[in-house]
């Protein structure tokens, strides 16, 4: 099979990991509903992913120390309690802190990653931490090659600082990169450093009926419904 | 089996690469062998090699900026031929520098890390580069939970920052980590910032006869005599 028109020079995958590797939603939802607080889980998750952007803004505008994305998950997790008047035990509370290391794949990941990676370095491109990305590979099975993490560039995506930064530590231009996300902001600004994108829509991210961003077909270099279907388009 | 005293808070490894993981010296001989230069061999291998402190020095001390350690081979490398008065195509020689982005595990590498692997996050911490690591780790199958190198500290070991940089990335105390390494002074720094020490000899890694630095076996949290013995000790 041959390499889609513009991606025959594309070197190495790169990949966002939460929301299009795996499915934060319904597993932080399932640690919230078993510790059995007086909140509606999903809600609850959703509540916590919403405070993200914010706070990752906070950092970008310099008003926040670089925290990495486990402190940041913890300022907005106290937040949400406390809006709630909840107090819960330290010890609950950081271990549900935690909850983003041992997120599921959606259940096409793993199988998908394996057939990627026998043709094409498969290496983490996102926000979380390097620990937790770690361990969620660990706990979920997922076969990366390296794991790259805003932390390692002090900057957050969508900053240029980490899409140009992988292709830094790669020894590669960043139109060797193929950047994978069910994000089209995440893909836009990958495009503007100049890497290659692949847009895997991700319509279950935020649950049934959940809202997806609107985008066109052309502003992508391909766009697969799957991991496996990603693998079947790049002849992996 | 039960984990060496001293050794229960291990939560990850980090090895040294050049050396402990792989042969280099046999490699690289073999590819300067096969492109039929007038030269010895292994005695190339072993100059190439001994000009690595000195230029890593350099970049210690502010006389060449970062440089990563593709880069400083170049350096070395360059100035071999020309001290021999060899002049190769620029396509040779650049080939050549690439090496290093293939070397020979030894033979029980693969097999210990495999079953390291099973019960502890097995990290690089490699003066090498990380586009060097991971080709590496492509080429010979080396099951890497993460790249960690000195490139993404912006210093080489035996400098603090390498060993004190893996343990904040790994979000871990310096005690929770075992250094793997060949070489004592290696192992030293490392336990000098708090480190856990595992010391696994390689006499073939300068030849037949080759000098090794010497050592007490009181020095080390574990010695063992290759990666399989080390899971043994280690009860992977």
């Amino acid at each position: 099979m041959t390499t889609p028109g513009g991606l025959a020079e594309v070197r190495a995958l790169v990949f966002d990991v939460f929301g299009t590797v795996v499915d934060w939603r319904s597993s932080v939802a399932a640690e919230v509903r078993s510790l059995g607080w007086p909140v509606d889980p999903p809600a609850f998750a959703d509540a916590w992913r919403a405070g993200y952007p914010s706070a990752m803004q906070e950092v970008r505008e310099g008003r926040l120390p670089w925290t990495h994305l486990d402190g940041l998950h913890r300022r907005i997790l106290d937040a949400l309690l406390a809006e709630r008047g909840l107090t819960p035990p330290e010890a609950e509370v950081a271990e549900l802190n935690r909850v983003w290391h041992r997120l599921a794949p959606w259940p096409d990941s793993v199988v998908g990653l394996r057939r990627l990676k026998a043709r094409f370095p498969v290496i983490t491109l996102s926000n979380g931490n390097v620990s937790l990305l770690l361990d969620m590979a660990r706990h979920a099975g997922l076969p990366w090659d390296a794991v790259f993490s805003a932390e390692l560039f002090g900057h957050y995506k969508p900053d240029p600082e980490v899409y140009l930064g992988a292709a830094r530590l790669l020894d590669l231009e960043p139109q060797q990169l193929l950047m994978v996300a069910a994000h089209p902001s995440d893909l836009r600004a990958a495009a503007a450093c100049g890497l290659k994108t692949a847009y895997v829509p991700r319509p279950m991210e935020r649950g049934p009926g959940g809202r997806m961003a609107s985008w066109t077909p052309s502003e992508f270099d391909l766009v697969a419904d799957d991991f496996v279907a990603l693998a079947g388009a790049l002849g992996a």
